[in-house]
Formats: C-alpha cells, sequence, structure tokens
C-alpha cells in the first residue's frame, strides 16, 4: 500500500495559535484514493528541522504533503530548506504565478511589492502547481530511488486552509497521474440528522455486522452536519461497487426514515435548498438566539435568493413585539422562551415576508440560563400554508457550540416538517382524483 | 530551554476523521509556562508505531504528552506499549481510578463491564492522575536519564478532548512541581485590520528592524479578525517585560492608527461590544448578501443583548422596499449594490428597530456578478445620530470567504465610523466648557 506523511511547517501551530484542520482534510482525501498516512506531523519554522524532518519523512513514505512555511513574510526559510533537500542551487521566477500575484493584488487596490512578487520565485528543482486562491506556488519535488532508497514526492502548500484545500484537486489529478499501484476505491455517504453516533451505532448495529466484509463502514459527525455513514469497498468494477453499496445504504431506510436527509455527502442548507429550488416556494425566518446563523447556513447555497425572501433577527424583545407581532400577553404568559413565543415568531416573520414557510428560534445559548430553562434549551417554531408546529430541544454545550445546534436542528426540523406537509398534501388530493 | 513533543495516538486522526485539537490546547499551556513545543506528531493505534514514535520523541525531548489510545475498547495497545517502553512486567489496580470508573458508570444507569473495570489497571511503573471527567486514568511515567539520555517524562492522557483539557490543570502542576529550569516567557498581542499581512509587514518594516535582539514577533492572519502581531520575550522579569513590550506596541500607534482594534487577542465582534457595552448606545443592521454573518458575529460575544436590537435579513429586494423603506427609485437609479441602497438600508434598519447605530451592506458574494459590479464587490453603509456615512469594498474570493470578508469588514467600517463619531462629539463639545 503507498504510504504518505503529512507536515505541517510553522510555529503558530506549534505554539498552539491555530488549530491544524489541513491535516485532516487531506488526509481524507488520501485516504479516498487508497493510500494510507502513516503519521501526521507538526514542526517551526526553523531550517534544520524542516530539512531533517522533511527527509526523514521522505525516507520512510511515498508521498510527503507539507503545509505552511510559505508566505510573504516567511517564505525565505522554507524555500531554502526546500532547495537544500532538493539539492537547488538557484531560484527561478515562475512566470504564471508571478500573473496570479499581481491579478490577486491589483484586484484588491494593492501594491505589488517586492516581497510579494519573491512568492512566485521557486528552488530550479521543482514542478509548480499554480495556486490559483492565492500568492504562494506549489511546490513538487519527484525524487529518483536513489535520494531516499525509493522514489518519493514531495507536495509543498501553503498553510492558509482555503488555499491549501483549493490546491486539492490538482495535487490529488497529480498523485493519481504519477504514482504507480494505485488501488481503486469506492466511496458512497449517507447524511443523518437527529441522533447521536453511538445512539445511531448502536441503531443499526445489526446492519453493520450484516455487511460484506469487502465493505467498510465510516462515521463522521459534525454538529452542523449531523452524522455521515460512508461506505467504502477497496478494488473492483465501479458500476458494481456503486449498485453493491447503493443496496446496502438502502436497508437502512426502514430503520432511520425521514432522518436520512440525504443520499450523498451534504448539508442541510443543500437539503432545504433541493426542497425549494423550482417549487415556487420561499422561506424566511425569525432568530432570536441563533442571532443570525439560520439565515446564515441558508444564504452560504449558491442560489438561495430563488426562494429565500430574508429574515429578521429579533435579539430584543421589543423587536419581537414590534415587527414580529408577538403579543406582549404571550411573552408574559409562557415566558420568551416558549412554544408559544416560537409559533409567533414563525407566523409573524412569514406574515412580514410573505413567505410559504418560514422557521422561528428562542432559547438560551449562554453562559446564563433563566429560572425556567438551562442553557442550551431551544424552542423551534415552524409555520406554512397548513398551520404550525413547535418543538423544544436541549443541548448541553458552550455558547457557539449551541448557537450551531439549535441553527443545524431548526433547519433540520424544517426539512421534516416540509416533506411530512408535501406529502399529506399529496395524499389528501389523490382521493379527488379518482 | 525545556523541551517538550505533544503526540496523538488514534487512526481516526490518520484518516481525517477527527481533528486534533487536543494538541493545540497542551501547546498553549506549554508554551504559557516557557516549554518549547518541537513537534507535534500523529500516529495510529498500532504496538510498533507507539513503542517506536514516543521513544523517539522522549529521546530528544524533555517532556513528551500523549493523548489518545485509552478508552474501553482499545486500551490494551496503547498500555502494553507503554509497559514494554517503561520495563513494566505487571499492571495493578489503580483504586481511586475504579471508583471514578464505578461513579460514572453508575451516574450514566450503566452496567459496569470487565472493559470498564479493566481501565483502572495500570503498568506498574507509572503514577496515576487521576481524571475527574472520564474513565481513563491519566499515566505519569518518569524516566531516570540513563533510559534516554536525560531524564525524561511521559504523560499519557485519553484523547476525547473534554478529558485531556480537563485534567490539563494537574499536568501542569505537577510539571511545575518536577520539572527543573522553568523559564518565564512573555507574549502579547495587538490586533489590526484593513492591511494584508505583506503591506503590513512592509509599513512597520523599520519598527521591526529596530526590535530589541529578545524581542520575537509572529504575525497571524485570519480572514475575519485581520493579523494578529504577537511579541514574545523569554526569560527575564515579567513586570518589565510587559512594560517593555508596550513601550514597542505604542510605537506602532502613529503607523497604524485606528488599524489597530485592540491593545491584547481579540476580535472585531469584541471590539465592537467593548464600544456599546455600559454606554447605553443601540446597534442594529441590515444584511443582504452577507445573509445574517453580521449579526451572528454580533451575537456570538455574550452579553451581546445588552446593546444588540436585532437585524433584518433582505434577501429579497421587496423585503428592502418594504420593511426598510428603501425607495425603488433609488433602486432603479443606482442598482441594488450601490452606496445609495446601502445607506437607506442603514438608515431603514435604524429607524424600524429604533437603534443608536446601524450598519448595512448590500454586495455580491458569488458565484456570479452584475453588469455593473464584479464578484467581491460590497457597498457597506452606517447611519447613526449624526448623519451616514457608506463605503466600498472589493474582495476576490468564493462565496464563503467573501461572506465572511464582507461582515468582517462592516464591523471594521462600524467600529472606526462609531469611534470618529465619538471623538468629534467630545471635541465639539469641548470648546462649549470653557
Amino acid at each position: 500500500m503507498i504510504q504518505a506523511s503529512i507536515c505541517t511547517i510553522g510555529d503558530e501551530i506549534l505554539i498552539g495559535q491555530i488549530v491544524d484542520t489541513n491535516s485532516s482534510n487531506i488526509s481524507k482525501e488520501l485516504e479516498a484514493l487508497g493510500i494510507k498516512v502513516t503519521r501526521m506531523l507538526s514542526f517551526g519554522d526553523d531550517h534544520d528541522e524542516i530539512v531533517n524532518n522533511l527527509s526523514n519523512e521522505l525516507r520512510n513514505n511515498d508521498i510527503v504533503i507539507s503545509t505552511g512555511g510559505l508566505g510573504p513574510t516567511k517564505d525565505d526559510i522554507t524555500k531554502a530548506a526546500l532547495a537544500e533537500i532538493s539539492g537547488s542551487k538557484e531560484y527561478v521566477v515562475n512566470k504564471a504565478q508571478l500573473k496570479i500575484v499581481n491579478e490577486i493584488l491589483h484586484s484588491r487596490g494593492l501594491d505589488v511589492l517586492d516581497i510579494n512578487k519573491a512568492q512566485a520565485n521557486v528552488p530550479d528543482t521543482c514542478e509548480v502547481i499554480n495556486n490559483k486562491k492565492g500568492t504562494a506556488p506549489i511546490m513538487v519535488f519527484r525524487f529518483p530511488a536513489e535520494k531516499f532508497g525509493h522514489p518519493a514526492t514531495l507536495y509543498a502548500l501553503p498553510g492558509v486552509p482555503f488555499e491549501a484545500i483549493g490546491a486539492l484537486p490538482d495535487i490529488i489529478d497529480d498523485i493519481k497521474c504519477h504514482q504507480k499501484g494505485l488501488s481503486d476505491i469506492f466511496h458512497k455517504c449517507i447524511m443523518v440528522y437527529g441522533l447521536a453516533e453511538s445512539a445511531l451505532s448502536k441503531l443499526i448495529e445489526d446492519w453493520e455486522d450484516s455487511l460484506p466484509e469487502d465493505m467498510h463502514l465510516a462515521y463522521l459527525s459534525n454538529q452542523l452536519t449531523g452524522v455521515r455513514l460512508r461506505l467504502s469497498i477497496y478494488g473492483g468494477n465501479k458500476e458494481d461497487e456503486e449498485r453493491r453499496i447503493d443496496a446496502e445504504f438502502e436497508r437502512l431506510r426502514p430503520l432511520l426514515g425521514d432522518m436520512i436527509y440525504s443520499w450523498q455527502d451534504d448539508t442541510l442548507q443543500n437539503a432545504i435548498g433541493a426542497i425549494f429550488r423550482g417549487s415556487g416556494m420561499t422561506l424566511s425566518c425569525a432568530e432570536s438566539c441563533t442571532g443570525g446563523e439560520i439565515a446564515h447556513l441558508i444564504t452560504s447555497v449558491p442560489g438561495a435568493s430563488e426562494y429565500f425572501l430574508g429574515s429578521v433577527t429579533s435579539y430584543a424583545v421589543p423587536i419581537k413585539e414590534k415587527l414580529l407581532k408577538v403579543r406582549a400577553g404571550t411573552i408574559k404568559k409562557f415566558g420568551v422562551v416558549s412554544s408559544e413565543v416560537a409559533v409567533e415568531m414563525a407566523t409573524g416573520v412569514r406574515r412580514l415576508l410573505g413567505s410559504t414557510y418560514s422557521v422561528a428560534t428562542t432559547g438560551l445559548a449562554g453562559p446564563s440560563g433563566d429560572e425556567q430553562n438551562p442553557v442550551g434549551t431551544v424552542w423551534i417554531g415552524i409555520a406554512g400554508p397548513n398551520g404550525t408546529y413547535s418543538v423544544k430541544k436541549n443541548y448541553r454545550n458552550d455558547r457557539a457550540r449551541n448557537i450551531q445546534r439549535f441553527a443545524a436542528s431548526a433547519l433540520d426540523e424544517l426539512r421534516k416538517y416540509i416533506l411530512r406537509d408535501l406529502q399529506m398534501n399529496m395524499s389528501s388530493k389523490r382521493p379527488a382524483q379518482h
């Protein structure tokens, strides 16, 4: 099996100033190719550290991918180390990258300084993959077997996650082109919301135990997207594998029902988009404790303007009353964090913006709760052409995580409500067609 | 200087299933003690991998902290590896940890299985720090100088972040007790918004060159918070160092002016909070292209309800007209993405919600632009008691990053506007006091 190591260069990682998310994203892609990641390693912006660590990883792996250590203010150290490892005597200008540097800075209305131009200089021993999202080029060093005892390739990527992840498809293409002995691997995912990973694994235990031996199941949990279930098969023929995996996932339908929100790698806001797009229906929201996060998630989907009319974040109580027409009596009788207020908020914003459906939240994200409700309580209200619905959820996280959970849960409840609503509508119409 | 390495044990890290956040949290604590973290390393749940990697790190460092590889289903491999490294011949029951295991499982209403009890068994070569948040004990191995060429200590922590971070204060106390030669380190940060890292480094080049030799400068860029500049001094006396770093940062004031938004590690939304808190002033916002992100950032600050009244996300044009009273004529004449519409949105939401200040955005986050404006164009409008203000910004990123840039930029413009406004107000009042 082809082995890889992922390295992170930079003092900012070692002193804990930033969390390394690149390595995890890169390893997911390598794993999807059937490449085994043996180690992940972080070390500092220091010539000897870079030379020694990268050389050692190249000795023990077929592929080494490094991120970081490249940027206008600290290019020098890393590039000099890469030049030493690869025996480069001089730097050359990569014209395509220089053009990108100029374009990026001009588009931002910035002057192109010498330190910006210098980013396009690379050791003459490397090939360049252009970084379209930033100024630092991706450098590819291919070492013959003599150097490290076996052929080895080093990919040096910038550390900015947006740029590193942006360059990843090109890196993966390069690996597919040049790396011999890649086995085929086939993956497919489904997305499940509403169960913790442990509860889900208990629920589908028998299904998991009955999977064919060559299928591998992986769980990935995320508070914004729920649990992703992934089935993989190494080797074999693509159409066959896809059909076999689909058949296994299909057996989950009776167990999980509408907790499955997508039959591919997806997000809740995309699933909402898929329901609304082309339907002529529109959506609005009213947010209290989620403070804009639901609207932010909905509008993170390109083309959301087709169905999303807008939202009101009613953080202060008078705004709930004045704008959303939540009755003062309702607040007094049931409290701000209540089923009644959630429903009146949803009804209010639906009427105010004139949307087909609306979703609203009122809750306590933290740090402090109130007398009736602990931190982590949220009421979700939904309004639509066939009535209203509300549901209470409890989480036990810090403020930032509670806000995310509340927002994701609101999207999920909205999704399930609309699907049930549309289904009931269809079935209630059906007898009339006889 | 005392050197440390942080290791993460577990296949789930290597295949990218989870992001390692423990290492970053641990290194922050070590750094605060003046301990230099030389490497961070992740490797798999495999006996030889664990023995070889941990031994190697112990050879090159005074302290090694590992997380992971301890849990009811995979205790065996890691403990056997630790027993081998430390030459342990048998396991002993740690009674205090066994009591905790029993208590935790009982409190969850679960039976105590043999694999749970086994968690309290540890190699006889280690000391135990009890894990109060989970079932796996923290094991401390102290190696004499003969073993690795210098005295070395290995702390083995569980991988669950909640447990690892929960145990950290005890680990730090143990290090302070046992580690000789701990030197002090002192850091301080300032936050700068509105300049790319390269432009900033050019602007403060002379200042950077003139820094005393024992001060180390680090840059950290983030699109939501701008650039963090950090000065560090190792050794010496804490009050002296703080005074010396303050004096150096003070010399940046004439160069950077109000681009410095905080004199400590901070965010723009916190800086906004600091302006509003206790002032009696209130804030609202109207969002188009940012779709809720500004409100989300503002409300991510605990206690934001003191000054943040709410917001309107007017994604559809009719909502801009109906709710925010943007005139149809203005939109027709200048286009939706224009200075005039940004100002009318800000004015409209300020009147609608009755806030002291308001900020609004209208722009094109992508993927597509319009005839007048390329993707990445945003107009920011601000309204307050002394008038209105608008400014245009251009970025060239993908949709998600443009939204973040737009939102951060709007917060920064709002911050600078209010500070200028308050200053003018004060100076216009001053002559009257004569």
